[in-house]
Protein backbone atom coordinates (compact mmCIF):
# COMPACT_ATOMS: atom_id res chain seq x y z
CA UNK A 1 0.00 0.00 0.00
CA UNK A 2 0.97 3.59 -0.72
CA UNK A 3 0.07 6.15 1.75
CA UNK A 4 -0.16 9.83 0.96
CA UNK A 5 -0.35 12.00 4.20
CA UNK A 6 -0.51 15.61 3.64
CA UNK A 7 -0.36 18.92 6.04
CA UNK A 8 -2.90 21.26 4.76
CA UNK A 9 -2.02 25.43 4.13
CA UNK A 10 -2.35 27.80 1.71
CA UNK A 11 1.41 28.99 1.17
CA UNK A 12 2.95 25.43 1.78
CA UNK A 13 1.10 22.09 1.65
CA UNK A 14 4.01 19.55 3.03
CA UNK A 15 2.98 15.97 1.74
CA UNK A 16 5.17 12.65 2.54
CA UNK A 17 4.48 9.30 0.45
CA UNK A 18 5.00 5.89 2.24
CA UNK A 19 4.99 2.91 1.28
CA UNK A 20 3.72 -0.04 3.61
CA UNK A 21 3.98 -3.34 4.01
CA UNK A 22 3.68 -5.70 6.76
CA UNK A 23 5.57 -4.94 9.47
CA UNK A 24 7.96 -2.44 7.84
CA UNK A 25 7.09 1.25 6.35
CA UNK A 26 9.46 3.04 4.25
CA UNK A 27 9.71 6.53 3.36
CA UNK A 28 8.81 7.12 -0.78
CA UNK A 29 8.88 10.86 -1.32
CA UNK A 30 8.09 13.65 0.88
CA UNK A 31 8.80 17.80 0.28
CA UNK A 32 6.49 20.26 0.17
CA UNK A 33 3.96 22.50 -2.39
CA UNK A 34 5.00 26.08 -2.08
CA UNK A 35 2.45 28.82 -3.80
CA UNK A 36 4.14 32.49 -4.48
CA UNK A 37 3.55 35.35 -1.88
CA UNK A 38 1.19 38.28 -3.00
CA UNK A 39 -0.42 36.14 -5.61
CA UNK A 40 -4.16 36.23 -5.03
CA UNK A 41 -5.37 33.48 -3.13
CA UNK A 42 -7.68 31.75 -5.78
CA UNK A 43 -4.31 31.70 -8.14
CA UNK A 44 -2.54 29.97 -5.14
CA UNK A 45 -5.70 27.37 -4.91
CA UNK A 46 -5.61 26.59 -8.36
CA UNK A 47 -1.52 25.56 -8.42
CA UNK A 48 -2.34 23.39 -5.09
CA UNK A 49 -5.05 21.77 -6.87
CA UNK A 50 -2.87 21.50 -9.79
CA UNK A 51 -0.14 19.96 -8.16
CA UNK A 52 -1.61 17.52 -5.84
CA UNK A 53 -3.62 15.84 -9.11
CA UNK A 54 -0.05 15.64 -10.75
CA UNK A 55 0.95 13.93 -6.44
CA UNK A 56 -2.08 11.36 -7.30
CA UNK A 57 -0.90 10.91 -11.19
CA UNK A 58 2.78 10.69 -10.18
CA UNK A 59 2.58 8.21 -6.43
CA UNK A 60 -1.18 6.02 -7.11
CA UNK A 61 -1.76 6.52 -3.42
CA UNK A 62 -4.18 3.91 -2.27
CA UNK A 63 -4.88 6.51 0.84
CA UNK A 64 -4.64 9.96 1.64
CA UNK A 65 -4.40 10.92 5.24
CA UNK A 66 -4.83 14.32 6.39
CA UNK A 67 -4.89 16.07 9.92
CA UNK A 68 -8.13 17.28 11.25
CA UNK A 69 -8.42 20.79 11.60
CA UNK A 70 -8.98 23.03 14.97
CA UNK A 71 -8.75 26.71 15.37
CA UNK A 72 -6.55 27.06 18.18
CA UNK A 73 -4.46 30.36 17.62
CA UNK A 74 -5.29 32.68 14.40
CA UNK A 75 -8.66 32.33 12.96
CA UNK A 76 -7.49 34.37 9.76
CA UNK A 77 -4.39 32.00 8.82
CA UNK A 78 -7.09 29.33 9.69
CA UNK A 79 -9.55 30.18 7.17
CA UNK A 80 -6.93 30.15 4.38
CA UNK A 81 -5.86 26.81 6.02
CA UNK A 82 -9.49 25.49 5.55
CA UNK A 83 -9.85 26.91 2.17
CA UNK A 84 -6.82 25.24 0.89
CA UNK A 85 -8.14 22.04 2.74
CA UNK A 86 -11.24 21.65 1.06
CA UNK A 87 -9.40 22.16 -2.40
CA UNK A 88 -7.00 19.35 -1.24
CA UNK A 89 -10.17 16.87 -0.18
CA UNK A 90 -12.03 18.04 -4.02
CA UNK A 91 -8.69 16.90 -5.26
CA UNK A 92 -8.43 13.58 -3.87
CA UNK A 93 -12.09 12.94 -4.59
CA UNK A 94 -11.60 13.49 -7.89
CA UNK A 95 -8.84 11.32 -8.04
CA UNK A 96 -10.69 8.50 -6.23
CA UNK A 97 -8.10 8.39 -3.30
CA UNK A 98 -10.09 7.51 -0.21
CA UNK A 99 -9.32 10.54 2.62
CA UNK A 100 -9.02 9.36 6.00
CA UNK A 101 -8.45 12.20 8.95
CA UNK A 102 -7.09 12.08 12.38
CA UNK A 103 -6.47 14.66 15.33
CA UNK A 104 -2.96 15.81 16.31
CA UNK A 105 -3.43 13.44 19.15
CA UNK A 106 -3.98 10.27 17.66
CA UNK A 107 -1.36 11.20 15.38
CA UNK A 108 1.15 11.44 18.87
CA UNK A 109 -0.38 8.91 20.14
CA UNK A 110 0.11 6.44 16.88
CA UNK A 111 3.36 7.82 16.69
CA UNK A 112 4.86 7.67 20.16
CA UNK A 113 2.42 5.97 21.93
CA UNK A 114 1.38 9.21 24.21
CA UNK A 115 -0.95 11.78 23.00
CA UNK A 116 0.65 14.65 24.14
CA UNK A 117 4.19 13.97 22.90
CA UNK A 118 6.40 17.33 22.18
CA UNK A 119 7.42 17.59 18.53
CA UNK A 120 10.87 16.70 19.26
CA UNK A 121 9.74 13.22 20.38
CA UNK A 122 7.45 12.81 17.48
CA UNK A 123 10.46 13.66 15.48
CA UNK A 124 12.78 11.53 16.71
CA UNK A 125 9.81 8.51 16.52
CA UNK A 126 9.29 9.22 12.51
CA UNK A 127 13.13 9.40 11.83
CA UNK A 128 13.45 5.88 13.82
CA UNK A 129 10.30 4.45 12.54
CA UNK A 130 11.43 4.60 8.44
CA UNK A 131 15.03 4.55 9.60
CA UNK A 132 16.20 8.32 8.20
CA UNK A 133 19.07 9.50 8.91
CA UNK A 134 17.86 13.10 9.13
CA UNK A 135 14.35 14.12 10.12
CA UNK A 136 12.42 15.16 6.52
CA UNK A 137 12.60 19.20 5.93
CA UNK A 138 10.95 21.68 5.62
CA UNK A 139 8.64 21.12 9.24
CA UNK A 140 5.60 20.54 6.45
CA UNK A 141 6.63 17.86 5.00
CA UNK A 142 7.64 16.24 8.16
CA UNK A 143 4.40 16.59 9.81
CA UNK A 144 2.97 15.26 6.72
CA UNK A 145 5.66 12.24 6.97
CA UNK A 146 4.09 12.13 10.62
CA UNK A 147 0.48 11.81 9.41
CA UNK A 148 0.67 8.76 6.77
CA UNK A 149 3.26 7.41 9.31
CA UNK A 150 0.07 7.34 11.93
CA UNK A 151 -2.38 6.44 8.90
CA UNK A 152 -0.29 3.14 8.64
CA UNK A 153 0.02 1.58 12.22
CA UNK A 154 -3.74 3.05 13.33
CA UNK A 155 -5.04 1.25 9.91
CA UNK A 156 -2.76 -1.81 11.36
CA UNK A 157 -4.22 -2.20 14.64
CA UNK A 158 -7.13 -1.18 13.20
CA UNK A 159 -7.10 -4.42 11.30
CA UNK A 160 -6.51 -6.21 14.18
CA UNK A 161 -9.69 -5.51 15.80
CA UNK A 162 -12.30 -7.52 13.87
CA UNK A 163 -15.29 -4.68 15.09
CA UNK A 164 -13.45 -2.63 12.48
CA UNK A 165 -12.13 -5.10 9.98
CA UNK A 166 -14.17 -4.07 7.51
CA UNK A 167 -13.00 -1.58 4.28
CA UNK A 168 -13.79 1.80 4.94
CA UNK A 169 -14.26 1.61 8.92
CA UNK A 170 -11.79 4.47 9.20
CA UNK A 171 -12.78 6.57 6.17
CA UNK A 172 -13.83 10.38 6.24
CA UNK A 173 -16.24 11.11 8.89
CA UNK A 174 -18.61 13.54 8.28
CA UNK A 175 -18.39 15.98 11.58
CA UNK A 176 -19.56 19.23 10.13
CA UNK A 177 -22.87 20.32 11.04
CA UNK A 178 -24.95 21.24 8.11
CA UNK A 179 -24.73 24.89 7.45
CA UNK B 1 -21.66 43.02 -18.20
CA UNK B 2 -23.16 39.33 -16.14
CA UNK B 3 -22.53 39.18 -12.71
CA UNK B 4 -22.28 35.91 -10.58
CA UNK B 5 -22.91 36.34 -6.83
CA UNK B 6 -22.11 33.73 -4.60
CA UNK B 7 -23.08 32.73 -1.11
CA UNK B 8 -20.93 29.91 0.01
CA UNK B 9 -21.53 27.14 2.19
CA UNK B 10 -20.99 22.87 2.22
CA UNK B 11 -24.51 22.08 2.20
CA UNK B 12 -26.21 24.65 -0.03
CA UNK B 13 -24.29 27.30 -2.25
CA UNK B 14 -26.47 30.22 -2.78
CA UNK B 15 -26.20 31.50 -6.62
CA UNK B 16 -27.62 34.96 -8.16
CA UNK B 17 -26.82 35.69 -12.16
CA UNK B 18 -27.49 39.57 -12.35
CA UNK B 19 -27.25 41.28 -16.24
CA UNK B 20 -25.81 45.02 -15.66
CA UNK B 21 -25.79 47.49 -18.07
CA UNK B 22 -25.20 50.97 -17.15
CA UNK B 23 -28.33 52.21 -14.99
CA UNK B 24 -30.13 49.42 -15.24
CA UNK B 25 -29.82 45.46 -13.50
CA UNK B 26 -32.00 42.71 -14.00
CA UNK B 27 -32.16 39.16 -12.70
CA UNK B 28 -31.27 36.47 -15.04
CA UNK B 29 -31.53 33.63 -12.69
CA UNK B 30 -31.02 32.37 -9.10
CA UNK B 31 -30.81 29.32 -7.10
CA UNK B 32 -29.16 27.14 -4.95
CA UNK B 33 -26.33 23.90 -5.37
CA UNK B 34 -27.47 21.45 -2.67
CA UNK B 35 -25.70 18.55 -0.75
CA UNK B 36 -26.76 15.52 0.52
CA UNK B 37 -26.21 15.94 4.71
CA UNK B 38 -25.05 12.48 5.47
CA UNK B 39 -22.25 12.04 2.86
CA UNK B 40 -18.44 12.55 3.13
CA UNK B 41 -17.82 15.78 2.95
CA UNK B 42 -14.71 15.27 -0.22
CA UNK B 43 -17.75 14.30 -1.99
CA UNK B 44 -20.25 17.34 -0.98
CA UNK B 45 -17.26 19.27 -1.67
CA UNK B 46 -16.36 17.59 -5.28
CA UNK B 47 -20.35 18.43 -6.16
CA UNK B 48 -19.89 22.16 -5.50
CA UNK B 49 -17.07 22.39 -8.04
CA UNK B 50 -18.31 20.85 -10.56
CA UNK B 51 -21.56 22.19 -9.67
CA UNK B 52 -19.91 24.98 -9.61
CA UNK B 53 -18.11 24.68 -13.61
CA UNK B 54 -21.90 24.06 -14.72
CA UNK B 55 -22.78 27.50 -13.75
CA UNK B 56 -19.76 29.09 -15.39
CA UNK B 57 -20.93 27.23 -18.18
CA UNK B 58 -24.11 28.31 -18.18
CA UNK B 59 -24.06 31.79 -17.48
CA UNK B 60 -20.33 32.94 -18.51
CA UNK B 61 -20.13 35.33 -15.94
CA UNK B 62 -17.56 38.47 -16.59
CA UNK B 63 -17.24 38.47 -12.87
CA UNK B 64 -17.89 36.47 -9.80
CA UNK B 65 -18.07 38.39 -6.20
CA UNK B 66 -18.51 36.69 -3.20
CA UNK B 67 -18.85 37.81 0.74
CA UNK B 68 -15.67 37.72 2.56
CA UNK B 69 -15.79 34.80 5.39
CA UNK B 70 -15.63 35.89 8.88
CA UNK B 71 -16.14 33.60 11.87
CA UNK B 72 -18.48 35.51 14.58
CA UNK B 73 -20.20 32.31 16.29
CA UNK B 74 -19.78 28.22 15.09
CA UNK B 75 -16.16 27.81 14.32
CA UNK B 76 -16.92 24.09 13.20
CA UNK B 77 -19.71 25.23 10.64
CA UNK B 78 -16.99 28.23 9.79
CA UNK B 79 -14.54 25.70 8.79
CA UNK B 80 -16.65 23.62 6.68
CA UNK B 81 -17.91 26.39 5.11
CA UNK B 82 -13.90 28.14 4.54
CA UNK B 83 -13.01 24.59 3.21
CA UNK B 84 -16.24 25.06 0.60
CA UNK B 85 -15.51 28.51 -0.29
CA UNK B 86 -11.95 27.01 -1.21
CA UNK B 87 -13.38 24.93 -3.95
CA UNK B 88 -15.50 27.57 -5.19
CA UNK B 89 -12.40 29.90 -5.70
CA UNK B 90 -10.56 27.36 -7.23
CA UNK B 91 -13.62 26.54 -9.76
CA UNK B 92 -14.07 30.49 -10.73
CA UNK B 93 -9.98 30.49 -11.39
CA UNK B 94 -9.85 27.42 -13.10
CA UNK B 95 -13.32 29.00 -15.60
CA UNK B 96 -10.87 32.51 -15.74
CA UNK B 97 -13.23 34.31 -14.27
CA UNK B 98 -12.46 37.61 -12.17
CA UNK B 99 -13.23 37.19 -8.10
CA UNK B 100 -14.59 39.93 -6.25
CA UNK B 101 -14.81 39.88 -2.71
CA UNK B 102 -17.16 42.04 -0.14
CA UNK B 103 -17.34 42.38 3.47
CA UNK B 104 -21.28 42.22 4.87
CA UNK B 105 -21.07 45.99 5.77
CA UNK B 106 -20.05 46.82 1.92
CA UNK B 107 -22.75 44.79 0.62
CA UNK B 108 -25.22 45.84 3.28
CA UNK B 109 -24.09 49.77 2.65
CA UNK B 110 -23.82 49.52 -1.47
CA UNK B 111 -27.79 48.20 -1.48
CA UNK B 112 -29.18 49.87 1.63
CA UNK B 113 -27.14 53.08 1.78
CA UNK B 114 -26.42 51.87 5.45
CA UNK B 115 -23.56 49.17 6.23
CA UNK B 116 -25.44 48.03 9.00
CA UNK B 117 -28.83 47.56 7.77
CA UNK B 118 -31.12 44.96 9.19
CA UNK B 119 -31.81 41.74 6.38
CA UNK B 120 -35.17 42.88 5.65
CA UNK B 121 -34.20 46.24 4.92
CA UNK B 122 -31.61 44.63 2.51
CA UNK B 123 -34.30 42.22 0.44
CA UNK B 124 -36.76 45.11 0.28
CA UNK B 125 -34.11 47.04 -1.54
CA UNK B 126 -32.72 43.83 -3.80
CA UNK B 127 -36.61 43.70 -4.44
CA UNK B 128 -36.90 46.72 -5.65
CA UNK B 129 -33.99 47.44 -7.23
CA UNK B 130 -34.67 44.40 -9.80
CA UNK B 131 -38.11 45.11 -10.06
CA UNK B 132 -38.91 41.72 -8.34
CA UNK B 133 -42.24 40.56 -7.71
CA UNK B 134 -41.14 38.58 -4.33
CA UNK B 135 -37.62 38.59 -2.35
CA UNK B 136 -35.33 35.43 -4.21
CA UNK B 137 -36.10 32.38 -2.30
CA UNK B 138 -33.86 30.42 -0.60
CA UNK B 139 -32.46 32.64 1.41
CA UNK B 140 -29.17 31.34 0.45
CA UNK B 141 -30.02 32.67 -3.00
CA UNK B 142 -31.10 36.09 -2.00
CA UNK B 143 -28.18 36.51 0.23
CA UNK B 144 -26.20 35.53 -3.31
CA UNK B 145 -28.34 37.99 -5.85
CA UNK B 146 -27.71 40.85 -3.07
CA UNK B 147 -23.89 40.27 -3.10
CA UNK B 148 -23.83 40.73 -7.50
CA UNK B 149 -26.04 43.45 -6.77
CA UNK B 150 -23.02 44.86 -4.53
CA UNK B 151 -20.98 44.63 -7.15
CA UNK B 152 -22.53 46.00 -9.74
CA UNK B 153 -23.54 49.09 -7.67
CA UNK B 154 -19.69 49.38 -6.33
CA UNK B 155 -18.12 48.58 -9.56
CA UNK B 156 -20.07 51.69 -11.57
CA UNK B 157 -19.00 53.69 -8.34
CA UNK B 158 -15.59 52.90 -8.72
CA UNK B 159 -15.37 53.95 -12.36
CA UNK B 160 -16.34 57.06 -11.83
CA UNK B 161 -13.17 57.56 -9.45
CA UNK B 162 -9.99 58.30 -11.65
CA UNK B 163 -7.73 56.56 -9.23
CA UNK B 164 -9.84 53.22 -8.77
CA UNK B 165 -10.89 53.16 -12.52
CA UNK B 166 -8.22 50.64 -14.04
CA UNK B 167 -9.38 47.22 -15.12
CA UNK B 168 -9.20 44.75 -11.72
CA UNK B 169 -9.21 47.08 -9.28
CA UNK B 170 -11.42 46.03 -6.90
CA UNK B 171 -10.15 42.39 -7.64
CA UNK B 172 -9.00 39.85 -5.07
CA UNK B 173 -6.77 40.86 -2.56
CA UNK B 174 -4.44 38.57 -0.54
CA UNK B 175 -5.71 39.54 3.16
CA UNK B 176 -4.12 36.06 4.22
CA UNK B 177 -0.62 35.94 6.65
CA UNK B 178 1.40 33.65 4.89
CA UNK B 179 0.89 30.08 6.91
Amino acid sequence: MVILGIDPGFAIVGFGVLRSEPGRQSLLACGAITTQAGLPLPTRLLQIENDMAQLFDTFHPDAMAVEELFFNNNVTTGIGVAQARGVILTAAERAGVPIFEYSPSEVKLAITGYGRAEKRQMMDMVKRLLNLKSVPKPDDAADAVAIALCHTRSYTSRLQDPNAARPGSGRYAVKHPSK
